[in-house]
């Protein structure tokens, strides 16, 4: 499946989550990530996501489509990532 | 159809492309909104937020859908989209 992940969490535990996410998704934006993914290593994922949070504070969203051509994607301005200076 | 719209731009631009995508599309988390929008009124939104972002720093993705129920959602942690103390 082909999912889209954004986060919204304490500038504490952006570095850790940035690692984290990048073992299994693309990196695209500042908080957001893309990529094909298995359910397996969605759900390992978002375990180790859970232990990084901090769920009464913090927000991670996962938009699930179950193939990456029907999410059509448009970006305007730059295309960030191909760059590293993010945080 | 359905779109998600998720921005990385300059502080001082982000009040105002938050009232923008606002007019157009649901809030749902920092600088990420998703909801169901014309093809005309997608043109519309992008055109003005064009005039707001600087397109040789900021960055806005698109992710269209044609239905909403192509994309299955989860939700981590807490539902920011119920709070207005963002910027």
């Amino acid at each position: 499946m082909y999912v889209i992940l954004v986060y919204d969490i304490g500038e504490k535990r952006v570095g850790k989550m940035l690692k984290h996410c990048r073992k299994y998704l693309n990196w695209i934006q500042n908080s957001v990530f893309e990529g094909e993914i298995t359910e397996i290593k969605l759900k390992e994922m978002l375990a180790g996501a859970k232990k990084i949070i901090d769920e009464d504070n913090d927000s991670i969203i996962i938009f699930k489509s179950r193939q990456e051509r029907w999410l059509a994607k448009e970006i305007i301005g730059i295309e960030r990532m191909t760059t590293d200076n993010f945080l």
